[in-house]
């Protein structure tokens, strides 16, 4: 019997996770539910339903998990804690700030009723999360460094499209992207167990493709962006102009990764210590895709919770591992461990 | 109350356990067991006992986790099923064809004491095997390739030191150390997402450093080593003849490492699909060290499994990660999520 997925918000995650689906051979597509109109609505498996969100509560019964694909700002907060006391749920909530709040209001709902949450669950807040846990619990004497990039950050990409005398596209939408790019020194620097202190402005500098209007002033336009508070003013920032044709040609995918260090220390504390260092590094071609991906491994997780009795909200931390796979104990054992 | 750890067996990861318990502040060393004389061994930490493995039973309630620290090929097969039915135990058991048996052994001995025994753990088997899980419930469709060294084999230099000619150092022991080095030009493949279908040959090559006794034939020596069957004949071979004072000088160390790759692919299966790379790397100066550091954190979640009444041997994929700090989970959300 597989385990039957339901996607609320079909946005880039969302698409992202009907994919891995089709990737899983556990699990199927049971509904889509959009806040658009359903008919509007395009979905790539066959013999699909999509219902209206307002629609979800009369598929309680038909939905294993449900995938809770909406935005962190404003989605998820009034979603998650409505669906966690319908549905056994995943989501990736990352408001980073915020998350004990969430894991509350989430853990209450659940409970209520008789469901499991997983909550924060991607590459970061997610397998990064897990791999800065496993590094200083191993190595307790040492530093740990995260790393972002290169890739886009909505976020600062959405920065710049606030300013004017930027082109538009088709869709009435502002043509600039920001990409976060890790310094490769720094990064170096980590690798060699140099335990360096890094400044804002040392670990990551900021690219930016921008399609200007005809006529802008590209250096009000270039000194606009570098200047802007918070976004761009603390770091090294590199804008390039290009047309509205090299932008779609090499700038449409949404690609991301990072890199977690563990730096650490074993040993006397004299001229016998040794170095040792862990690192995890993702390199993603496509960051909703990888994102809906790991929701999905934790989706089974979710089920076997819920089948346990465990009713309640969790984070990344509290699942073991083999929960997180299609197969039994003892195929892990042979096979991986 | 700090969790008291006993050591049994004082190799090198028994004496790397002793340094990581140093390190760690909620754990103290409780005693060490030794097959040799108790009064010949002299260890670092000072108003420590150090009893005959003999006595090891009269411990059972002075300490909270053992660490069993023997050798997977004569020692754990016997003193593990003895000991996780008298202590919470944690080993790092790596004969990898007989975990299977092993832990069965483990988990009725351990549930007949009602102690909790986690085996297996370390790095490999431990950490890679959760990489390895980890990158293939993410990335259903993908390879998984995983690199050893550049490191020490303890058992390819056990190798080399059967033949002849080889000079002895003070203590009798033949001069001689293998490292295993992973290759470069496989690993960029699998980095760049090639996906490359690798041989024996084509994954790691075999680097030997051997001090030969005056007069020896070294065209005999070097060619007794690289037609070596099963240890080297599979791999491409390197050996360097050196002095007794530059091995001592440069190969006393036992650093090791390696690399555990998921290489898959996202979305459809058309020219949309998208590259996903995961990475995980360890650059170790001490393996025996760092072993001896996952173990410590294992024994954390022993501790654990044992005071929520959960006896039976466990594997690496059955404890979820929140068991490996001692932080509790409102300060791990804060602080690593």
């Amino acid at each position: 019997m597989k385990i039957k997925i339901g996607i609320a918000g079909y946005g880039n995650i969302g698409a992202g996770a009907e994919k891995a689906i089709a990737q899983s051979a556990d699990m199927e597509l049971a509904a889509v539910f959009t806040k658009r109109d359903p008919s509007s609505l395009k979905i790539n498996t066959p013999n699909v339903p999509v219902y209206n969100f307002d629609e979800i509560a009369n598929s309680a019964d038909k939905i294993d998990v449900m995938l809770l694909c909406g935005g962190s700002a404003k989605d998820l907060p009034e979603q998650g804690p409505y669906l966690s006391s319908l549905f056994n749920t995943v989501d990736s909530f990352d408001t980073h700030a915020k998350i004990p709040e969430y894991l509350e209001a989430m853990d209450k709902s659940a409970v209520s009723g008789g469901k499991s949450a997983v909550i924060s669950v991607g590459w970061d807040p997610g397998l990064f999360s897990m791999m800065r846990l496993i590094g200083e619990a191993i190595l307790p004497v040492g530093n740990t460094y995260t790393f972002w990039g290169r890739g886009v950050s909505q976020g600062h990409s959405e920065a710049i499209r606030r300013l004017d005398g930027i082109k538009k596209d088709a869709n009435g939408k502002k043509i600039a992207v920001q990409y976060t790019v890790p310094s490769e020194i720094a990064m170096n620097a980590v690798r060699n167990g140099e335990n360096p202190e890094l400044s804002v402005r040392g670990k990551h500098l900021r690219e930016c493709y921008v399609a200007a209007e005809d006529g802008a002033d590209l250096q009000e336009l270039e000194s606009g962006i570098k200047n802007m508070p918070d976004y761009f003013a603390p770091y090294d920032t590199i804008v390039h102009f290009i047309s509205e044709n090299e932008f779609a040609a090499n700038h449409s995918k949404m690609p991301h990764g990072g890199f977690v260090f563990r730096s650490g220390t074993t040993g006397a504390d004299d001229n016998n210590s040794n170095k040792q260092i862990m690192e995890f590094a993702l390199k993603l071609e496509s960051n909703p895709e990888f994102t809906a991906s790991v929701m999905l491994a934790y989706a089974r997780a979710t089920v076997r919770l819920s089948r346990e009795g465990r009713s309640g909200a969790f984070t990344v931390f509290d699942v073991p591992l083999s929960y997180l796979s299609p197969k039994d104990s003892a195929t892990l054992i042979k096979e991986l461990l």
